[in-house]
């Protein structure tokens, strides 16, 4: 993989010009992508000519993708659908501007399933082809994890980020609610939609996002403590399968060999209603965020989101409105669960990447976190005895990104030193 | 002016056809848009050949125009610049499909001053054309006012629903913060901005809302009790010109005397810092939603906006999380005000329409309750010695949508009363 940050010290130093750090992304594309998929557009001729003119910024020469529902005006835009094949927004969506700004060279979209949702796109595993990457960011996670681009952008609504990282083995921050800019994203849900990032590793994906926000995220330059760890075993948490109990375990065993406290943590009784919370707020915004396509292009729409807009179509307004008052109560009992810890450690998913394309897997471990709104992290280093990856999750508090971050990078330090 | 209400009673009894509904909107267009100028485009012809279809739906024979900063797959979409003159988005806000849905023949795109900010737009206001209709959504209460619409839809970032609606003597409607979705609006700020609506009077707005949601929002089919009012008049709250304070007094005196109780409301200190938590909310934002824009098209932008952007540019990321840490303890004493009180009723702006088209006059008394994302009504119906409109404004608690529209129209109806 193109570890963002190792490029970033080489360009800082003069080892490598932008224009060399983007060929060793092109070198990597020319031979993966026939197989992995994972771009619905791609411009290397645009991207030389962005790194040829040296750029300034702390991503310059980092190799940039967009998810196909970010806007771009200098490369298609179709959502993961036909309907919208060929569409050049007129303008950018706010974080590919900002990345730009910041020197990154955006070399291409995506692939998404279909309006980020479940219908799934060509994308393949780049560690396994015959098994699905995830999804809904399927390309994102995909690119990075074959060595296609040292940083790719995302969404996660339910677990579209989170589960794809964890099914390719790379690092993904899914921060606080709103921290990145949605402005210009294609709209699912807007109290759930949240950008992601993808990298090689936590120190990568948090460069990432310390450039693109200016923010003070980075976690590569200091050391703290090891993190105190809350573990979720019980009901109603959901249950994991064996091989991703026995990673969580190792994880668990690791950063508190290293010194990071682990207690057992029980989710108050509340938890049990936010995954039909989410499911709630989810197909009923939807069903008014597609409104324009439900009306006029129902027949170009995919049978997942079909179901998604007519169930959110079904939900009385009352419902919706309950689940987001509960939801309120939720997120006040969730700052309470950190009280006494930094992050909680879960599984990324259910486990490895299932096999075949029909399906990006489910979002059972992610959804609860996307709607509380907190920083996750998806900590790769993990796999099966097969050699699929297995990512755990570092889930913080809200606002305190750069801690959740500097835990993910905790326990990703000790796994991979027990990994030697 | 067209009431909706009336119009759809009208049509509902088969007095009136949906195009001839559309007609009276035209024949006004054809006497008055010359000197208004409220819209920046409209196709009366495509409004009749909807109308003839004979849709079914609340809204058939509305004759209804969105503020140019909605998405519009069918009209030019150009946000109020020149940048994007001509402009045409692949997909339609989402309220703009809801409103097709819901049987509405949407006529044209009102004016919007540049990008919903300040730098006015051609529009003039239909009481005396050489006085602002005020901003942004200038063209939405103007074409309201001047009877060339029954529903005009508009947004409110600071005070640009309920402003221009007291100066143009109209009834507006901000609802609840994402009552109504703003997928598919040009974004100034994600945590400001919100739709407004405009109608002829208080009915009329809250029929729209209806209409537009499904959701339970009218208020001509029931009567309640007279609402119980809370009034400021002590700092921090801002001071309104000596015609709108007797315009306030008026209204608290029909009411006192139809049995709406009226006591004096302090509001508590945090208030204070609410003005400039929501200048650095806005600012910040904005120089993120306009990323594109800055980067690629300075040049193009107007002062006013290029100010809000290098203003926000300048704000660093702490000053911002404090602001909105701040803004959440406000929103939670904001909630404990309305424990006595159904409504706080204040001034809609501090007077009536400025002279001339260079400013769209000023948001004082809006833009802390947009922050607070709490309801907020314009209610038409008073006016200054020389017939100029003065509005006040029903402010109610959050949720509490159709309780504070009926509150407005209770007071509309005594106002009303009084005048006779």
């Amino acid at each position: 993989m193109l570890s963002a940050l190792d490029l970033a010290r080489r360009i800082d130093a003069g080892e490598l010009k932008s224009l060399q750090a983007i060929e060793l992304a092109a070198e990597v594309i020319a031979a993966r992508e026939g197989e992995v998929q994972a771009f619905a557009a791609l411009d290397l001729d645009a991207a030389r000519t962005a790194a040829s003119e040296q750029r300034q910024g702390p991503l310059r020469g980092q190799s940039i993708g967009f998810k196909d529902v970010f806007d771009t005006a200098d490369l298609p835009t179709a959502y993961g659908s036909a309907l919208y094949a060929g569409h050049r927004p007129a303008t950018d969506a706010a974080l590919v501007a900002m990345a730009r700004q910041a020197g990154g060279i955006t070399l291409g979209k995506t692939v998404t399933a279909a309006f980020a949702h479940l219908d799934p796109g060509p994308t393949r595993n780049p560690h396994r082809l015959t098994h699905t990457p995830g999804g809904s960011s399927s390309g994102s996670a995909a690119a990075v994890a074959a060595g296609m681009l040292s940083i790719a952008i995302g969404t996660q609504t339910g677990g579209s980020t989170i589960r794809p990282a964890s099914f390719c083995g790379v690092a993904a921050f899914k921060p606080s609610f709103n921290l990145l800019p949605t402005v210009g994203v294609k709209c699912v849900s807007w109290h759930l939609d949240t950008v992601g990032l993808f990298a090689a590793g936590v120190a990568d994906v948090a460069f990432a996002a310390a450039a693109l926000t200016g923010r003070d995220l980075r976690v590569d330059d200091r050391s703290e403590g090891p993190p105190r760890i809350g573990v979720l075993r019980e009901p109603p948490w959901p249950q994991a399968g064996v091989d991703m109990l026995a990673a969580v375990e190792t994880a668990i065993d690791a950063a508190g060999r290293a010194g990071a406290p682990c207690a057992d943590l029980t989710l108050p009784p509340i938890f049990s209603e936010m995954f039909k919370a989410h499911a709630t707020i989810h197909a009923y915004e939807a069903a008014r965020a597609f409104a324009f396509e439900n009306d006029r292009h129902r027949d170009a729409l995919g049978p997942a989101l079909l179901k998604l807009i007519d169930d959110g179509q079904a939900i009385s307004h009352d419902a919706y409105d309950d689940a987001r008052a509960l939801t309120s109560r939720a997120r006040r009992q969730t700052a309470d669960l950190f009280e006494d810890i930094d992050i909680i450690l879960s599984p990324s998913a259910p486990g490895v990447a299932p096999e075949g394309l029909s399906t990006t897997g489910t979002s059972t471990f992610n959804r609860v976190w996307t709607l509380m709104g907190v920083p996750c992290v998806n900590i790769p280093g993990l796999s099966d005895a097969s050699g699929l990856p297995l990512g755990v999750q570092a889930i913080g508090r809200f606002g305190r990104d750069r801690q959740t971050l500097q835990a993910g990078l905790f326990i990703e330090s000790v796994i991979a030193r027990r990994n030697r």
